[in-house]
């Protein structure tokens, strides 16, 4: 299957990539780098990135921005962030995806761990996490043509604990090789609404 | 106590400014009716109004626009349309109330049953509210000076059958002053990051 990968070049994307890139064509996507870049938070970009790569049998999406910062004085224009990016980017991608993946084609967002366990600073996450989870829950129901789409929610992964670390202690961190099968789940299986919990 | 309700001329508003009225003070809010009117997309607005109340021990919304339509010709300014008001409407109450409440005071925001059980139509809706759940439980452990926060999610209200009832099939409808003690229960209540089920 032809599969497109945004956000190739992140941790998780390259793990992706790789699991995927087993037995499937994976077309790397990245902000900057890959073989088609595109700006998720543009839907004109998107569909135009669909035009470019041609029928697709799933589209991935690993890419996303979020505010991390204390509430008392967060501000609308940060938390938008994370609604511009993480949210209405996948947003973004699924509302072009539906029209352009061939019949039974899979949508594979990324939530976080965030979104069930709040951490400091972590308001702007939770918040789109949920929200990213919502969308596919009420987003698989209405999807055309056998479409899927389901959502992978990791835990902080163990190649971030040296940035990240300090915001999640006692967490249990898993390696981006291990996220990676749940992308894997959620492309070469049959379930749809899901989310995918790699914790 | 003085709270302030905004949305106070709405269904459910009414309902909770006679339940929280026979104890407490109420500023009714609307977006162009009752004591005072507010924008709640403006966070400077709702920081005004704040100004304009003075010290208030209690903010409850029961306010917000959401966009109800197909997902096949959902546009991203459709979607926004959730984004902006039901979500960063109450969102801009909850990061201007932190500064303005009395120690000890509630925040309430509302969500609904959608959020959880989506319906035709309703992808704007399903996410938007599962983001009104998950600011509530990340802002709950964020918030200064024993300030609570929760929100109340009802089912679709008896009262809204007429209008909505062909898109809640099999739904049990609830009265407005049955979700009218949900609200109460936050205002009175100690409970502080919770979801409050009216189904």
């Amino acid at each position: 299957m032809n599969i497109i990968v945004i956000g190739a070049s992140g941790t998780i994307g390259r793990a992706v990539v790789e699991e995927l890139g087993a037995r499937h064509d994976i077309i790397e996507v990245g902000r900057t780098s890959g073989k088609h870049q595109v700006d998720i938070t543009d839907i004109a970009g998107v569909r135009n990135l669909f035009e470019r790569v041609g029928k697709a049998d799933g589209v991935v999406v690993t890419a996303g921005d979020l505010h991390f910062g204390p509430l008392s004085d967060m501000t609308p224009a940060q938390f938008g962030i994370g609604l511009q990016h993480k949210l209405m980017g996948q947003v973004n991608v699924a509302l072009a995806a539906q029209h352009y993946l061939n019949e039974g084609g899979s949508i594979t967002l990324t939530s976080g761990i965030v979104g069930d366990e709040p951490i400091r600073f972590g308001v702007n996450a939770t918040t789109v996490n949920a929200a990213v989870e919502g969308f596919a829950r009420a987003a698989a129901l209405e999807l055309p043509r056998g479409l899927r789409i389901n959502v992978v929610n990791p835990s902080v992964l163990k190649e971030s604990m040296d940035a990240y670390g300090p915001y999640f202690h006692g967490f249990e961190p898993v390696p981006a090789r291990r996220v990676a099968l749940a992308y894997v789940k959620s492309v070469d299986g049959l379930q749809t609404g899901k989310v995918i919990r790699v914790w």
